[in-house]
């Protein structure tokens, strides 16, 4: 079983080394093999995602990912910038199913933004597109506008759409995901203004027709929005595209207060798949040491499951990072009052002795 | 001064006739001419924005509006469904400023799923474009996909457009706006993968220029979601395109816990405007006399100040609404023990009596 390591920038290094750390203590004969990506692939090779990285992503079972990114790129030309080595990897790779689990841990509850009963037990598994949409559609570019309000205008453009196959794929995705779960999934869209989420809501419901086992609700993007705020137990599995995943990950993430907690994975049909923590390069405390490693550590545990059919090797890293949280261990980020304050490796080790 | 009325469906009619209540105490003078729009349109005359209702409204002043929309109207043909009166007045009008502030009411802060002490005293506006963007660009529609994923499948697409003179617009009003407050703009883009919003980020910050004395920052989309459950008081004028504004602004809005209670303006240049609240039109509440009648009171202000010229008038009733408030008179959605639960006739009563 062969992994790429590709820790990227900011913190990346720092967090990756601590999930790496835990992989090597389960001895599991992982083949491990680390590449320069993001600001760090450009700094190697002149390019966020240099070849060599992404030829062995390619031939790796799974990809153990940091994160990319930093304020010194900003000024690249979009191609050269950090985050095109993610937006490669998922269309080299096909990378089409996004999984953002958005759990409340309970010994975290406090640091919620909302009041604790709202968030107390939070279980949501949002389920992104994310290699269609509006991401990766073309045309795209800048022109004179052909018509509109200001013809002869500068006009920059995307386009959005989908196809019922990759529609049905995520939906089906969706659906096995509810049934190892509260069998409900709420697929959100916004088929009252846009072609490609009314073609995007048919499918759906068409899908759900072969797992009358699970119930489907449709919301608007806008409402779910809304909702995550107002009521987010509400939700169990959600289901949407590339762009709207993307906020809505985003906002759930940030109810339950904690995202130096939560993992993600993006899965392709050979369940190839690149798992990475769902918070950024955090360029401000990079090389600090006071990062918390437990997304990317509990992200190695998802690669264990999902690519390499490891399901008890997954369960005892996650039961590991439940002990050191019980412990009360907590790194900066997720520090509270009563609790002992460790660094980053100090908490990859407690991890390992926990395992 | 002639004003378009179109309560629509719902509650719509309940929450309009309270705000025409406290338009007609004020003696203004104001015409005013009452027209079916949405499902009550489809009823009247076959389609949600009759002609004749267009043509009320493009000959007033301003356009009070209370919401459309019922489930007994989800499986007609998109174009005669009750919101596509929305879009037709904001095209047919040019209506592409949007207004959308949310604001926390002191007597309201418990009503909110965050913590009081994030929400207390919040007071963010959101400025939505409201005419452009993947709302209307063409091409949009189905067709057979031409390459991508799944060539020869069935697919939908829509076309996200942006010219350099909308985003000039939409981005003068936000900075004048914000002169007026704490001078300060977050602009929303996601520049990072869409080329229409990295035309955005370039003409913001081009016409910030022109504005010295505003703050101007810029902000991803996805990262606004989370920080606006984290950090929401950090905000203050907030520009963005129709579809991100249309999530943001709800968002924000359900941040309050009390959307009950804000209104919206949209414009367009020759200050014609559509005021409606924020909410919608809550068919399972319609015709019990319960639901909230102050942001659509709070929406007749608003076009009191922006089309009407009479700043005066507007800050009585915004005055009358605070005053009633502090008397402990609440509707259903915002009750809370010790305070005094009344009907939406008798709120409007009441603010009138505050007048
Ligand atoms: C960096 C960016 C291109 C990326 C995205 O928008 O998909 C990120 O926000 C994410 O969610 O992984
Ligand atoms: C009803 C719908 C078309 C509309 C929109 O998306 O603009 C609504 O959500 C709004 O924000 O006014």
């Amino acid at each position: 079983m062969k992994i790429a390591v590709l820790p990227g920038d900011g913190i990346g290094p720092e967090i990756v080394a601590e999930a790496v750390k835990v992989l090597e203590a389960l001895n599991l004969g992982l083949e491990m093999e680390t590449a320069p990506v993001g600001g760090a692939g450009y700094e190697a090779a002149g390019h966020p995602l240099p070849p060599a990285t992404l030829k062995l992503a390619q031939e790796a079972d799974a990809i153990l990912f940091g994160a990319v990114g930093d304020w010194k790129y900003d000024t690249l030309d979009r191609p050269l910038r950090p985050e095109q080595a993610i937006l490669g990897l998922r269309k080299a790779l096909g990378l089409f199913a996004n999984f953002r689990p958005a759990i409340c841990y309970k010994e975290l509850t406090h640091a919620s933004s909302l009041k604790p009963e709202l968030v107390a037990g939070l279980d949501i598994l949002i389920i992104r597109e994310l290699t269609g949409d509006i991401y990766f559609g073309q045309p795209r570019g800048r022109r004179v506008a052909p018509d509109g309000h200001f013809p002869g205008a500068e006009e920059a453009f995307d386009t959005m759409r989908y196809t019922r196959p990759e529609i049905e794929r995520i939906a089906h995705v969706a659906f096995q995901a509810a049934q190892k779960r509260s069998k409900r999934v709420t697929s959100v869209d916004k088929a009252n203004v846009l072609e490609t989420f009314q073609l995007w809501k048919d499918v759906v419901s068409e899908v759900a027709k072969q797992y009358p086992d699970v119930a489907l609700d449709h919301m608007y993007v806008d409402n779910a929005a809304m909702q995550l705020v107002k009521e987010p137990k509400r939700f169990d599995v959600v289901v949407t595209g590339n762009m709207f995943g993307d906020i809505l990950s985003d906002e759930a993430s940030m109810l339950t207060g904690s995202i130096g907690m939560l993992p993600s994975a993006s899965l392709n049909d050979k369940k190839q798949g690149l798992y990475e923590p769902s918070h950024g390069s955090a360029p401000d405390i990079a090389g600090k040491g006071i990062a918390n490693p437990l997304a990317t550590i509990l992200s190695a545990a998802m690669m264990l499951r999902f690519s390499l059919n490891q399901e008890a090797a997954a369960q005892k890293i996650e039961a590991a990072v439940q002990k050191v949280l019980a412990q009360g261990l907590r790194t900066a980020d997720i520090y509270s009052e009563g609790t002992t304050k460790v660094s980053t490796a100090q908490m990859g080790d407690a991890v390992v002795k926990a395992l």
